[in-house]
């Protein structure tokens, strides 16, 4: 097992990393009553295995079983969790355990983040999306009609429990696409990293076990670091957005679910790096090794054909549009990203390049 | 106009009280937009004045008026908030005011506290309640149909505009439903501030502007200092809900509307008195002097009639409860309150002595 932390003062925490770790009761930090958070799809594979492992933790256990996929993540389920807790008489000293992808994750996370004004929570990610992305940051939401993530929180786990083994179940869609935010931290923060991940593309795809262990585990130290340094993203922690507005764009056009958020932001990614080109930011090879890295990981380099106005639209609902104008995190190298306002027309450009 | 502060590191903010304050445009920490939550008896009144400051602050002002009254404070009318953000396109630089009484700040508070995981806001109080209780400490909430104030989140305010001149257009019996969370300070907190009060009750119940002015001060300073000392309610900061277990009981029991929140705390205060007597904690003398208190307020003494199982059921749903055990807040004497467990019988005999 790696075991890494994420140093938050005293909303600190640990992120452990292995094959069978969810059967650990050691590694789950809770007593008194835990409410374990899933879905249908994950409920049939691991709910069992988690609530013995909670309860040998000491725990008595609820569990709240939600719908599969992003429509879930809204006010109706939400209420639904709030509704199980409180007609299971759960009090501030209750710990949510949330089992399952990112939709479960934030999902719980913000129903721990505002149940009784918070209670604790634990992400048991089970998909390496989660593993390598909202298992770490704390920030949680849930989706409003006119966006998706509007209303959140930021509340941080006390553990997170990122067992690779439960990503043998993970269809490959699934993982590709969550090899997608593995590819983001690589080209937007450690350009290492993205040699790493060209020489170890074939492993990942295979699943191979010390690979996979060894992606989740640097995504989540660049993250860790990027987090500890800017928890409620006033600055350098919007360089984790890179590919991302683009990539809400995408999924907010597409009606939220034919795009995974993970194809979504791969291509979302290759169209920042082109607009980093002609912002005359980064070099055209390290373009092209950005979108043939996408390419390799099985995901999408060009996004879908929609007219200028609608693009604009669309990214002008995006949180990180401030008054207005949208800034963009580019590249100025591999590995090294930076926030810029840019004018449309270069938008658009870079979207006409991706789409070639 | 008088200045508190609120210590709470990068969260601090100021309390300002005076006459006239609404006006101030120097009061009003923003620019770019804001959106002014109100009801609509506030609306009226004063919405326009507020809108007019705010504009002279540099603000682009959209408004946002819910339903007067606790049935308002749902999720029903939380969405109707998040729509108008929305629709009109407010970014996280954007800041609501609360312009009204407990309910508009605990609603509008939440609003701000997860409207894009977080946004600031600005409390401009206009009932006593309000500015005595609800604009100190940052707790924000919406009720559930199975509990008041359920869901919520602690999000302190940027600033705190207190306008005792609002208070002119207050209704007697919110006025006086305002006086016993200030009863409620000075019998869990300051012995001498109960002393004021007894010489004072007088003229705050006559509105005299310096009594007011000098009631909503005391309030708030101890307020904060216990809040400087514990934000969270881990510790002292439970001190506050002083006559609060009672009261929730109350409110719940006669469906959150015919006893004002006010007025179920000070009859909640009574029983209290009464149980710290029996828990031999408290004079008899001393709980009679906050039964006299309360009856000169023209606040309720005596509570509904309930079966003692309707009494405990109520109980157990509240958020102090933990593990299935109710721990109260009982006084060792005027202003020194603490925590602990009582048996059953004990908590009957003295909601007995509080109905005589």
């Amino acid at each position: 097992m790696e075991s890494l932390r994420v140093a938050l003062a005293e909303r600190s925490y640990p992120i452990n990393i292995g094959a069978g770790l969810i059967d650990r009761a050691d590694l789950y930090p809770l007593r008194g009553t835990a409410a374990i958070v899933t879905n249908d799809v994950v409920a049939p594979l691991y709910l069992a295995r988690v609530r013995k492992a909670v309860e040998a933790a000491g725990a008595r256990v609820v569990d709240v079983t939600v719908p599969d996929g992003e429509q879930a993540k809204g006010f109706e389920t939400l209420n639904r969790v709030f509704d199980r807790l409180l007609t299971s008489r759960l009090g501030r000293d209750a710990v949510i355990v949330a089992l399952g992808g990112g939709v479960v994750g934030d999902l719980a996370g913000f129903a721990a983040a505002t149940y009784q004004r918070g209670i604790d929570f634990i992400q048991v990610p089970t998909t390496l999306l989660a593993q390598v992305d909202s298992s770490v940051g704390g920030k949680t939401a849930i989706n409003h009609p006119l966006g998706k993530n509007m209303i959140g929180a930021f509340h941080q786990p006390r553990a997170v429990i990122s067992d690779v083994q439960t990503l043998d179940t993970l269809p490959d869609r699934e993982l590709r696409a969550g090899l997608a935010e593995v590819i983001k931290h690589g080209v937007a923060l450690d350009a290492a990293f993205v040699e790493w991940l060209e020489r170890n593309m074939d492993k990942l795809l295979a699943r191979d076990r010390d690979a996979l262990i060894y992606a989740v585990r640097r995504s989540c130290e660049l993250k860790a670091a990027i987090v500890a340094a800017d928890e409620r993203e006033s600055s350098v922690r919007a360089y984790l957005n890179y590919g991302h507005t683009f990539g809400h764009a995408i999924e907010a056009a597409t009606g939220f679910g034919p795009w995974l958020h993970g194809e979504a932001v791969a291509s979302g990614m290759v169209i920042a790096a082109e607009l980093s080109v002609r912002a005359q930011l980064l070099k055209p090879a390290d373009a092209a090794r950005i979108r043939a890295l996408v390419a390799r990981a099985g995901l999408p380099v060009r996004p879908p054909a929609l007219a200028a106005d609608r693009w604009h639209e669309l990214m002008s609902h995006d949180k990180k549009a401030a008054a207005g104008r949208t800034r963009f995190i580019l590249l100025e190298a591999l590995g090294r990203a930076r926030q810029m306002p840019v004018e449309p027309a270069l938008v658009e450009a870079a979207i006409g390049a991706a789409a070639q």
